[in-house]
């Protein structure tokens, strides 16, 4: 894999260089927003690039959001979006749903922001929220946890009420073989400004494969479903699609791994440091991790795209 | 390894195999009791190794209980038992902290089992308990969260409060790199009397570890350490020493670790054709699970001491 500087490219290579894509993927946090605010001169590269004919989808790991919501924060924030533009994982998980015919009920970990792309999917849920806490463990057996027998799946997303009993549940569905096991994403950590460290969904994904000995269905960056969703669905030609990102080991793996070319932001998480490190090492795991590409902040394009 | 079958020897075979050993080491759950229920024949067993002077300790990887309860619960069931032949992960991890000098304040993921030991060995704690349910991530994290900046180390055990909350405050006292990361045990799944799967100490372990990427210091079977807590408080000679135990994975992998002579009894995990699995395997991982000796159930020991 190469890395290089787009700033460093000549007019000419840049025309081929943007000539080579009609589809852009643009991962969001770290890429066009930290949290909630502005990375300044994303929302000028974006409208310019629709301007000049490309596809644009906006491509999150995030599970805690339904697709209006997505839409609602891009144009708060200058991005031009409608919902088929954003491929989010609670999105994108009842795709998944979909596509294996799935006609039961999914007991979901996590929030409003599956469960309300599963209603728009027509497909089955139990309610999400708190668990009602309860003092005694066998109390909580005994009572509280009362399995729904039309439970065909179990999603696990980003639930800041993960707790016991919902560990329980997930595990006792997932006794039986028949029943799916869907994770949204393995972010193992999730992004916030406060000095804390707060687990993300790979965490609760992790404890419910521990206690299962089952090893959960990816449906976010770096796994090769979305991919597939956004070829059946969007019929977007893999040679002709660029993932830009922020994080080498999510989006840079997923657009490598699924033929696209690769853009690295230095906006977010990865640095230029690792991606020489990376470069650098002789594993093929390493090498998976290296975009095409690189640019110091997404703004930066703009003057070479006028 | 050999798996001998106990009843198989001789008078003059059994009489040596006891002579072998000074001091008993039993596992609890699977050997003398299955939940509340006494498993029958044991606790004659247990007072006839007493009768003839051998030496015997309770070794369990619950963490829920204190000493003084699992002493009382042996009495109720038929078990001559003291404090002292009590060696719980609760107490082991206490033991631990005193072995380094740990100075300062413990955050614990588990219950009272754990707090009380603490509190014997005059080492503080945070409480245990139920955190405040709260509906909204960002009030949990700016003022539900408040760290204690005296907190040296997290000890995760057994909690059937485990929560979103709790994994937050683990995973921020654990940012700092000399917070110490101890776990009492590694039982993905805790064993039940319940038609559902109930995650363990291990699965909680293993949550914690996954978004602090650290690993914790294990306290209980098959980790060495309860080997190097009795060898230092209790004076025993691991050549003079079996360990009776129901689970290959923890008591019999243990036991050969220690260099102890190892007794599977086949009333709770470990199955007799799993034994004969290990032992046809050539794998050394697998060899080291394989116990000396195995017995149907404890009792059937009787009729050979008398």
């Amino acid at each position: 894999m190469s890395a290089i500087n787009l700033t460093s490219l000549s007019k000419e290579e840049f025309r081929k260089f943007v000539d080579s894509f009609d589809t852009v993927l643009a991962d969001c946090d770290g890429v066009l927003w930290l949290g909630n605010t502005l990375i300044e001169g994303s929302p000028n590269v974006i409208s310019q690039l629709l301007k000049i004919g490309k596809r644009v989808f906006y491509v999150t790991n995030n599970s805690s959001k339904t697709r209006e919501e997505f839409v609602s924060k891009c144009s708060r924030l200058g991005y031009p979006s409608e919902k088929d533009n954003v491929l989010s994982t609670a999105y994108l998980t009842a795709c998944y749903l979909q596509d294996v015919g799935f006609k039961k009920k999914v007991y979901v970990v996590g929030s409003k922001g599956i469960t309300q792309e599963l209603d728009a999917a027509g497909i089955e849920h139990l309610d999400v929220g708190p668990d009602p806490m309860c003092n005694d463990m066998t109390t909580l057996l005994m009572n509280e946890v009362q399995l729904d027998s039309d439970v065909g799946a179990v999603v696990v997303g980003f639930d800041e009420h993960f707790s016991f009993p919902k560990m329980v549940k997930a595990a006792s569905y997932l006794k039986q073989p028949d029943c799916a096991f869907i994770g949204t994403n393995t972010d193992e950590v999730f992004p916030t400004e406060f000095p804390l460290t707060v687990p993300g969904t790979g965490t609760f994904i992790r404890a419910i494969e521990t206690c299962t000995k089952r090893e959960a269905f990816k449906i976010g960056k770096p796994s090769p479903y979305v991919c597939e969703a956004i070829i059946k669905r969007h019929n977007v030609d893999p040679k002709k699609t660029i993932m830009i990102g922020d994080r080498c080991s999510t989006d840079i793996l997923f657009g490598n791994r699924c033929g696209f070319k690769t853009l690295l932001v230095l906006t977010g998480v990865t640095t230029l440091e690792e991606v020489h490190q990376l470069r650098k090492s002789n594993s093929k795991e390493n090498q998976d991790l290296v975009p095409n590409y690189y640019i110091d902040r997404l703004g930066d394009m703009l003057p070479l795209l006028s």
